[in-house]
């Protein structure tokens, strides 16, 4: 498979550089792999941190910025980040009141926080974290005990970086990234597999009018191989499982992801189709985003996800946030 | 190909409904096709609308709002709009102060345009256009006489939007469009062809190591097939093929544009390439975009546009946007 790269080598070093070069709100250091706020910590107020393995752009280094985490180290392309970035991040992110980790749930992001945390706990940092484990899909998974984290991410991060920047305590900034993580719930369909540079073959076979359903954002397996379906009946699949686990209603925020390699005018067809059965269902989608935001390298195909809102975590969304890949209010 | 629609004939109407329900800042007509500012015209303001095929989204319905265009009116994939679209999204933008059409240089959208320009300067409505045409890869091409409009389009609109929002007046608002444009080249590469929903077969054949150097965005062919390059070498092909039209110097505003399944990790990876080469070149990256802004269905690959920049649209580059897929500033 051709890709942009120099090499496979040199793939998330490259993408950093020109991270940096693109973005003078971030400060970036290509080699140490983290991302932090060119402004340094802001002090008295709870730092956020997050990471993960690269390859889900603009997840996570693209969230970093005001409104939002104040740092994020990226690993290797699908590899967890050492625990030694993750500290390098959380000084990047103290301010004196705290740092959160957000986790995605696998097993080496939570094995590496976790020892990271503690380092950091001799150091004087307090550390909470909240694990985040969305994806209704599977139970369990390869790398994964329990659900595996997905679209989700991006709203804890979000909300609870909107409740640090208004000046919440360690302790409330936790609880709110836990209630958005407990209110949501993801299901993903694959189009084609995806191809990470080092291994230049796909991760699994999908036949030319094969998909997969609930499909991780690694190429995990999901729940079954199905032929390929319509917009609507795929977004009635998703939704399907969604409200099966979290019985829907109310007002929500609502996310139609595309995996890397779909095209803008496919997503907003699912869109449509997810926005009407929602209302069909009863439920209002009161705030949306539709676009790449938690990816899978070069896969075709989308998930969604959706989070219940209530009127704190709708103003929390709504406040300003100044990010790379989300950008509102300033 | 597998594509996320419900049927080819319904997926721009489909993707226009996903629109609406997504951005409720937007008026959105999915069956007459036309998308304008929910507020209606801005009184006294020169009004600015923009149009043509479908498939190269966010262009131009993504750039409606606060800032930017008053209208879009998408065609059918990679077809151009026809007038009375035109018309009704001309209506949609006159707020009694005249408007501006911006046109991408491509024959059908060249001819409606002018047609719809005759049809509403008989109702009374002043009416200015703009040409764009960037792309340095051909002079002519597959209906274009002349070079193709792309990349720069977005410039175009961010830029005289922000005069129209400023106050200025139609001819000072089609100066600076026209400025834009003299001032900005593109080139693009493609890694993959593009699928329309209505064929279902790639628009043309690249091997497994071949690529097309100076693309255009619906597959028209460039200056010639080549062997896959590194993305240093691809990024040097591009900036040679624009500063051999348009001697670079100075401040820049450079977008890397993806073209529609290019995963961002490979966007930032051609852009740290592009800017380190630009500094090299003695061009200092003043302002940029990563992302897809003019896509080509699913195509792999990618574009670079150049826009030396002056004071002024430095300025009305930063003016505050607020629209689907560019926004800063509130």
């Amino acid at each position: 498979v051709k890709k942009l790269i120099n090499s496979a080598e040199t793939v998330v070093t490259d993408a950093l550089r020109g991270l940096s070069a693109a973005h003078p709100g971030l400060r970036v250091d290509p080699d140490g792999r983290t991302v932090s706020r060119s402004g340094g910590p802001t002090p008295g107020k709870v730092g956020l941190v997050s990471g993960g393995g690269s390859g889900h752009e603009p997840l996570h280094a693209g969230f970093v910025g005001y409104g939002m985490l104040d740092a994020a180290c990226p690993g290797e392309i699908f590899t967890s980040p050492v625990p030694g970035q993750m500290v390098t991040a959380t000084a990047a992110a103290d301010g004196g009141a705290g740092v959160l980790y957000v986790v995605k749930n696998y097993t080496g992001d939570v094995l590496n926080f976790e020892l990271a945390a503690d380092l950091c706990a001799e150091e004087g940092v307090e550390i909470a974290s909240v694990l985040v484990d969305d994806d209704v899909a599977v139970r369990d998974s390869l790398h994964t005990a329990g659900r595996r984290g997905t679209g989700a991410t991006v709203f804890v991060e979000k909300i609870a970086g909107a409740a640090a920047e208004g000046g919440a305590s360690l302790a409330e900034v936790t609880r709110v990234a836990e209630e958005v993580n407990a209110r949501s719930r993801s299901f993903g369909v694959a189009l084609s597999a995806c191809t990470t540079p080092a291994s230049g073959r796909p991760t699994f076979e999908l036949g030319e009018t094969e998909i997969e359903l609930g499909i991780g954002i690694h190429g995990e397996p999901g729940r079954s191989r199905s032929t390929m379906r319509d917009a609507r009946e795929l977004a009635a699949i998703a939704l399907d499982a969604v409200d099966e686990d979290m019985p829907l209603s109310g007002d929500a925020l609502v996310m139609v992801n595309g995996m890397g390699a779909t095209p803008l005018i496919e997503l907003y067809v699912v869109f449509a189709e997810v926005a009407e059965q929602l209302a069909g269902r009863g439920v209002r989608v009161a705030r949306s985003l539709v676009g790449d935001y938690v990816t899978s390298l070069d896969m075709r195909g989308f998930s969604v996800t959706v989070c219940l809102l209530d009127e704190d975590l709708t103003r929390l969304w709504d406040a300003p946030v100044e990010t790379p890949a989300l950008r509102w209010g300033r």
